[in-house]
Parts: structure tokens; C-alpha cells; sequence
């Protein structure tokens, strides 16, 4: 069975085998078991990380202790504190597993190496973000929208995977509704 | 004085004269009135948009013909419907003018011949992704906030320059707060 970086990386652009273990070996790999860190509030943060295996989650936790869900990443996605990461600025929010993980550890120099040095990996993630940002852009208008019927359907229509393995409780802390208004609308 | 695309391009990456001129004769140029729309919902987006003078609203009209604000867009920023330009589907927001603006276009076309052609201009338009990745996640969280005081100075801090722009029910429905709420919050 293929690689799930090169699966992951071919879905955009094509490798050669050469480049493929060219550019594997400028990964590392960890694993963390379920409730484990990634990020806390205040690390420096080096890396981004791919997702082999498991779900973590990215959150605030304000004034009053509660928790705002910025990011969910199951298998195959992204994640990492990037204000921290692209800025070079101290972490602001904290990362942990929702499951046990096995992670890929991208380097901030590994990556300009690679994306340096191969112009194809330029463009993944150039392409790669570019996703990312319209995604974002969805989630800000399901945010903006009052209607919290509206705001789960459109939640639901986009990460079916998601509802299936993140308890509900989190769900709420992601779409900015309480527990209680959630188990209303997934049992209406 | 130094072209505005190139002060742009040049805080992120350096460029010869004969690359930037090569850059820039893949740009056209579009003037429009304050009001005028750039994009309709509905129509195939092949362009995305550097402001060079003005300010435009992007904005999703809901069922209850609510406007609610995705991103504006000032001197120096990027602006179209990004999901319909990067999926190449229909738009699904509009696009208007708040002031007389003039707007440099880049086609994807000519993006992406540029970005295979030139090393530099791929990484630039990487690192600008990166950046409004980065943006658009600190706009969730100051969504997820649910004190509207909070969320007010959030914005202030982030757009100083938009405030004195922008007309206040338009940054109430980027905010996702009523027009009343805001000029409370607006003067304490």
C-alpha cells in the first residue's frame, strides 16, 4: 500500500518515487495517546502535523474558562497553532487528542527546504492552503449565521466524518452553541 | 514612485526590474464606482483582485435578505469569491464597491503561469495564503466569543484603518451584532 504522505501529497501534484522518499525523509513521525498535548498556550512552535491516525482538537479557552474550538484534524488533515507556527510567536492556543494520534512532523525549515528545493511542493501547499482558507471562509458564514437550526445542518453537510467520532459536547464548543441547544437540533 | 503591485510583492519577496515588469504585464486594471458590484452570485469568477485604491464588501445574502459580511477589502488586500475562483464553481457571494475603487486583476490563468514560472511569486502567493489562513482563524475566534465588548475591541485591534472607513451597520454584520449593540458598544 502507497504511503499515506504520497497519497496525501498526489491527490494535488504528481512525485516521482525519487522525490517521494526525497522528500519522506524530511519528516519525522509521534505518536500521543488520547488527552495527550501537541501545543500548549506559550510553546514556541517549530512544526506542522499531518495526521496518519486519530483526531485531535485546537482550542481558546477564555477569561472564564471556557473552551472555543478552532479546529478539528482527523486523518489527512493539517494541523498546528499557525499564528504561533508562520509568525514565530508563542503558541495562544492549546492542541490535544481526541483519540490516540500518529502524527507526521513537518518542520517550518524542512518545509521552505522543500518548497525551495521542488517547485511541485511549492504548489501543494500553496494549493493546500488555498482549501484551507476557503474552508474557513464557509465556517464564517455558518458563524455569522443566527439561525442555529441552519448553523448544524451546514456543519453537518461538511464534516459527516466528523459527527460520527467528536463527542457532542465539542461540537457545541466548535459551532458556538450550548450542549443543550446542540441535542435539540441533532434530535429535533 | 514604486508601482503598487510592487511594493505589494516586494514586502514578502524580492524582484528583479525585468521579473516585475514581466509580473506586472500579466495584471489588467478595472475601475469601478462606489456601489458598483465586481462580482454577483451566479457569476464564474476567473479573476481574483489586488485593491490599489478603494474599499469593497464581500457578503452572503441570506433567506431573510440579511447581509452578512465575509471580508472587506482596503488598499494592498486580496478580494473575490475565493471558493468560486479556487473550485472554479459559481459564485455564491457578492462583491461591491463601498468607495470609487481602481483594482488590479490577475486571472488564475495567468496565476498559475506565473507561479510555475517564477519561483518567488509561488512562494508569495504561499506565504499570503498563509497569512489570511492565519486572519480568518483569529476572526472565529473573536465569533466564538460571545461578549460582544470583547468581540468589538478584537476588531478594533485587528482593523484600525477599516473603523474610520466603513460605515457601522456594515461592520455590525462583520461582526455578527446588531446596529444598536454596536454604537453601544462603539461609545461606552
Amino acid at each position: 500500500m502507497e504511503h499515506p504522505l504520497r497519497q496525501h501529497l498526489e491527490k494535488i501534484i504528481p512525485l516521482t518515487d525519487t522525490e517521494f522518499t526525497y522528500v519522506l525523509s524530511h519528516f519525522t513521525t509521534k505518536k500521543l495517546r488520547k488527552h495527550q498535548f501537541l501545543v500548549q498556550e506559550g510553546d514556541t512552535v517549530f512544526n506542522e502535523y499531518l495526521v496518519i491516525k486519530g483526531c485531535l482538537k485546537a482550542y481558546h479557552t477564555d477569561s472564564d474558562d471556557k473552551e472555543h474550538i478552532l479546529q478539528f484534524a482527523l486523518e489527512d488533515w493539517w494541523i498546528t497553532d499557525f499564528q504561533a507556527y508562520f509568525n514565530q510567536t508563542k503558541a495562544t492556543i492549546n492542541i490535544d487528542c481526541i483519540e490516540d494520534c500518529e502524527l507526521l512532523i513537518l518542520s517550518m525549515e524542512n518545509k521552505e527546504k522543500l518548497c525551495n528545493e521542488i517547485h511541485g511542493i511549492a504548489n501543494f501547499f500553496r494549493k493546500k492552503s488555498n482549501g484551507g482558507y476557503v474552508a474557513l471562509q464557509q465556517r464564517i458564514l455558518l458563524l455569522l449565521n443566527k439561525n442555529p437550526q441552519d448553523r448544524y445542518n451546514g456543519f453537518i453537510r461538511l464534516n459527516r466524518l466528523l459527527v460520527q467520532r467528536v463527542p457532542k459536547t465539542l461540537i457545541a464548543a466548535y459551532l458556538g452553541v450550548s450542549r443543550e441547544t446542540l441535542s435539540r437540533l441533532s434530535h429535533p
